[in-house]
């Protein structure tokens, strides 16, 4: 495929299941370029199709050696699969790459799974975005899963677990981590808790603690605690009794991109994004200049500043 | 102090030490009131005083710990200080308040200290700017320092962590995490790193991970590596000399808020921040209607929404 490529193109070959045409467009969407929202916005009637699976938690819980599991099991299936690991960090990480590198290596004869990692190079907010396009191009190439994994810890994390339809917080006993110090906002929106290294001391207390967290929390969209399972990652036990819970709350849940809430909430963050993106960088400049030295207050700064847009 | 107290009155009681003003001020800026913003606004010229000291790092790497001992030697030393705790998480974490309640008790009958727990109940983003705000309050109230805490594990934590002048990012050995699995963000803009639970087997080994994700990192911004200090905090031990550690980077860093690039991006945020408020959400509810009904593409929906406001 050669460098002058059309959207056009790109799009044929992603429908017809060229996956060199594929991955050009997620390298280009991941990169977040124009040409990349061109062909998200040129295949978007064709998503909806795809189960989308968060799979999230803290460092160390076992996400990928799960993610992995889940793809060989539905592979096992006939089912084609997507993994985007994202990792919200900067070029430092280069744990994610090596990763990346193991796992391909692991997939890399099977076309059936496609696997990217997304590591956040550019601003807040911007990854978020990057791997709904990523997923909505896997959804649309016909990819019957895809696997969304992430560090869940903080508030991008959150953002980017809300991508897909069924998310699997993943615990491991006696991290250290116990459910109270976890970030909050990412055992709300669990719909399936999976005890990870459940041979391990403490998954008991560690399941206990997630029923008495759940019987505490008033959460008036959840009227059925969402369920736990054990799973020990590294030898695949309890993965397919796990597929098949994820694939049961799908069913009750329903898909996620069909929901109003999720895309006011969506094009609320894509909004955001793209304003900043025509404010000059100049003017910014100017106003941060006077604010440093005292001659004008922030929020007159922006007042200014916003008055230049609207 | 009455109910309809104004924000002249408000900024001179801050100014004149009254506790029951800052207090008053703190919570209006917490719950980021049109209020809170106009007495920052008012205040804004008086700040630039206080030295801010942010303290980030892991769930359970005792960064609460290190903070009040730090509060503790600077009240020892007749400076003022000021805790802001964030939690950037939802109303779940009940963790934080309890923290916070006995925290008080230990600090409750000291003027000297005054301690504001920080939750993000609101739309992210705010929470940086509502933490920023009330550090710029407690500076503007002669606060000789300010210690920032927060959980230094999302983008939006990197974004915190940014409002203070030096950056000490607190780590324990053993603790499963190893330096690699952690956020990178938070790993390069710590400006001094202290291994925390020095006497726990595994210091060694964390201080020569740190060394080598040093050698391997160039940072052009940063011509020597950050200073690594091993503390106990439970004990107190090694905070004297960390305290001094801070001063001296300070002294070479300088003051983080009179920094063009500071305001920038602090500018670009608010202003993002700003932006989204004035968008009329029936109408974002409009779209977000059709784009989950596939009838029009989110890329499309958004430029509808950014005409509305350009």
């Amino acid at each position: 495929m050669g460098a002058n490529v059309s959207v056009e193109q790109l799009e044929q070959g992603i429908l017809s299941g060229d996956l060199r045409a594929l991955a050009r467009a997620a390298t280009l969407v991941e990169s977040q370029t124009d040409t990349g929202r061109e062909i998200v916005t040129a295949l978007f009637a064709k998503t909806g199709r795809a189960l989308m699976i968060g799979i999230t938690g803290p460092p160390g819980a076992g996400k990928s050696t799960l993610v992995d599991q889940l793809a060989k099991l539905l592979r096992r299936e006939g089912k084609t699969v997507g993994i985007i690991a994202v990792d919200p960090s900067s070029p430092f990480s280069r744990g994610a790459i090596l990763g990346d590198r193991i796992r391909m290596q692991d997939h890399h004869a099977d076309p059936g799974v496609f696997i990217r990692s997304m590591a956040s190079r550019g601003r807040l907010g911007g990854i978020a975005r990057a791997t709904l396009d990523l997923a909505l191009l896997l959804d649309a190439a016909g990819r019957d899963v895809v696997l969304i994994e992430t560090v869940g810890v903080g508030q991008d994390e959150v953002e980017i677990a809300h991508l897909a339809d069924i998310i699997v917080l993943v615990l491991v006993p006696g991290s250290g981590d116990d459910v109270q110090a976890l970030k909050a906002g990412i055992m709300e929106i669990a719909d399936i808790f999976a005890i990870n290294k459940a041979d391990f001391p403490g998954a008991d207390r560690l399941e206990q603690e997630i029923r008495a967290m759940q019987s505490l929390a008033d959460s008036p969209g959840r009227a059925n605690a969402a369920p736990v399972r054990r799973v020990i990652a590294t030898e695949g036990e309890g993965v397919p009794d796990l597929l098949a819970v994820i694939r049961s709350e799908f069913e009750k849940a329903g898909r996620r991109g069909a929901r109003v809430e999720t895309w006011k909430f969506r094009l609320r963050e894509m909004l955001r994004e793209s304003l900043l993106t025509s404010m000059p960088d100049d003017l910014i400049e100017q106003h941060a200049n006077r604010v440093a030295g005292k001659l004008e207050d922030p929020y007159t700064a922006v007042a200014s500043l916003k008055a230049v847009l609207v």
